[in-house]
């Protein structure tokens, strides 16, 4: 028997895995199980008829292309409607500026490979995007955390930090945040700070990389679209790479997301991406253009808006019934998620032994975390569970909690 | 306005395009271009009205998941099918050795991530598939060649250049070879020397990566299946990783592949994809899946190796027509290519130029050799055109050698 582990590279044996797929793993083999782990969309709000009648029509054959190889930029059209939703956004962009990606997890690790070396450094937000973590990680890079406020990033500490790694000799390369309703917090950072954390990039010379998966579903009741403008609408010295996603306002099996950039940046990312994967999913984009085209992402916009906005108000309302005061979270003024903060003496990892006993997954907080800490902290996900599911979860996760004490 | 060279990493200072892609985009531009560049599957093949109720049917929305995230390992069924796709090629393997990859290029870059430190050697044969020199030169790997006979590769030389780097210093991880159909040369490796490459690394202590896109598309006039044997079918000690995909036998613009690899190295694999693109397209796999478990794979197979043995014929018999003895090349028993050499004073360049005048395009030859040598050679692929467009083809080659008299 071969020991495969001398065949790996640095990065092999260094490998790093999202918290949030290993939990995936788990609900994929467990029964009667109420899922708040991972972040996925509402199945039931995918336009299944709407996409069922444009792959009629694109898988006819009478354009042979639609099956073929493509362009590892992305498909045209595409990329033209990229940059109509782009502007809508407030964000300016011609066809030079954008890749379209596998998914933006493709954008992060592209980023990482083309921008940041083995041992430097890239900012990253106490918690994170797990997904994120694991990709720069996966670089080698030295991935340091800057603490949260209820407005976003902590400008104090995040230049503390920065002169803190500088001192130490460090490269800080890049600044990853993701402004809008931030997995896990669902923070949104305030406009003000927006702008005061790229006049900050400028100061210091780094490059921000904006995530933007979640931008569209604000909440109407607490938010509005002009509270969710990007960082890279107001980045006049081009400091920001933006990234964003269908993921989750069309549905995240078509593996469509893509990057802004500079053209300079972007001709490495394409470069990168050739040797990668060659083109992303030739249908999904087709399916994704027309998609856009036809009006079918934005009528759904309101409607996902709608529906989490619910199951939000859901499960504030569950857990304040079934657990009173114990639990506090920052309210969520749109995304997917409820950031709980666990009663003094609990931690994330016991309290996660003690709910799956009762039939309830979530993520335990610490995962987000780049420091170690985190442990009285875990993500809930409203946004795949039924309204039912949620009351259900909340009620399994009230008996987890009992049995604590 | 910003220097973005300067925060670029190592990786992204170095990165290696793929010749075939910067052909793609030539095409992509030109006007009436008979392209014989990228090898792209006939598009008339795809199996267009099954794909179309597949879609159908899948997207009615009764199962919510053919649209959701999914397991980065695979769809479970599609895997179920690709284990039962290999017992057919010899190959026996379980779940736990098989990971669904976002075309083969995927597992290509997977293997260079996880097994490649920058620096080590990756030998590859003289010439070799330019998306694999990028994804090794994208891991830093220093690619080194090895010669070929008309029977694949040179077993003298391959240890000679083992035991040259070897003397250098070097680490020499992993060799990388297209046993079927090679790309670029079309060269079939006879079943005596991939018994003696595999005997060869067991002795040398070398992975090998066996890259089989083509196996399946033998030219029934000159080769049977049986000459197809994967070397991973004779393997007891686990020496070979082994990657195919559906982009040939069925449609490329579904980006799905796999890669065959012992556990240990199968969970590398997952853990740097989680960080890469989180899963392959979900739709896609369920596609190729439905179109595998419909026989739509099995019934096309025989069409697709009679359609392109069909255009090899008609290549061959243009050249031999129009040029008579001036080019000579291996004659292929199978897969998209035939590897030209030029008469003495030509070289692949300034042809290149001429056929360009004459609305033609191929790719050069040194594009595949990582020994900067080749230029007496050209890759002309008959896969995608018509055999009207080929003949129209050989035409402008048969001017553009004219020209250059």
């Amino acid at each position: 028997m071969i020991d495969y582990d001398k065949y790996l590279s640095h990065t092999g044996r260094e490998l790093h895995a999202s918290a949030i797929r290993r939990m995936g793993t788990v609900v994929a083999r467990a029964g009667d199980l109420v899922s708040f782990a991972p972040g996925y969309p509402d199945a039931s709000l995918f336009p299944w008829h709407e996409l069922q009648d444009i792959a009629a029509q694109l898988l006819t054959g009478s354009d042979g292309s639609t099956l073929q190889y493509g362009p590892t930029r992305g498909y045209q059209p595409l990329i033209e409607a990229i940059i109509s939703l782009l502007a809508d956004r407030g964000i300016r962009a011609d066809s030079e500026q954008v890749i379209v990606t596998s998914g933006s997890q493709q954008g992060i690790d592209l980023a990482g490979r083309v921008l940041v070396s083995p041992g430097e450094v890239v900012l990253v937000e106490l918690p994170t995007f797990t997904g994120a973590i694991a990709a720069f990680k996966n670089v080698q890079a030295d991935v340091v955390g800057v603490r949260q406020e209820p407005d976003g990033i902590d400008l104090d500490d995040l230049d503390r930090v920065w002169q803190r790694e500088r001192a130490a000799g460090k490269t800080i390369k890049l600044l990853y945040l993701v402004p809008n309703f931030q997995n896990p917090t669902g923070i949104l950072m305030s406009l003000d700070k927006r702008r005061l954390v790229v006049a900050w990039a400028e100061r210091r010379d780094v490059l921000i990389l904006e995530d933007d998966p979640y931008g569209s579903l604000y909440f109407e009741d607490t938010a509005a679209e002009a509270d969710t403008r990007p960082m890279r609408a107001d980045d006049p010295a081009g400091r920001v790479i933006y990234l964003s996603t269908f993921s989750k306002t069309l549905a995240p099996g078509l593996r469509v997301g893509w990057m802004v950039a500079p053209p300079s940046l972007i001709e490495r990312f394409d470069t990168a991406k050739q040797g990668t994967d060659l083109t992303s999913g030739i249908l999904d984009q087709r399916l994704v253009y027309e998609a856009v085209r036809r009006g079918v992402v934005e009528r759904l916009a309101p409607k996902l808006r709608a529906l989490y906005q619910e199951k939000r108000t859901v499960m504030e309302a569950a857990i304040r019934s079934a657990l009173g005061e114990q639990l506090t979270w920052p309210e969520p003024r749109g995304g997917f998620f409820l950031w709980v903060r666990l009663p003094a003496g609990d931690t994330d990892v016991t309290l996660l032994d003690r709910a799956l006993a009762h039939g309830l997954i979530f993520v335990i907080g610490s995962a987000f975390f780049v420091d170690g800490t985190g442990h009285d902290t875990i993500r809930l996900s409203f946004s795949a569970p039924t309204v039912e599911r949620i009351k259900e979860g909340v009620r399994r996760l009230a008996a987890a909690m009992a049995a604590g004490r």
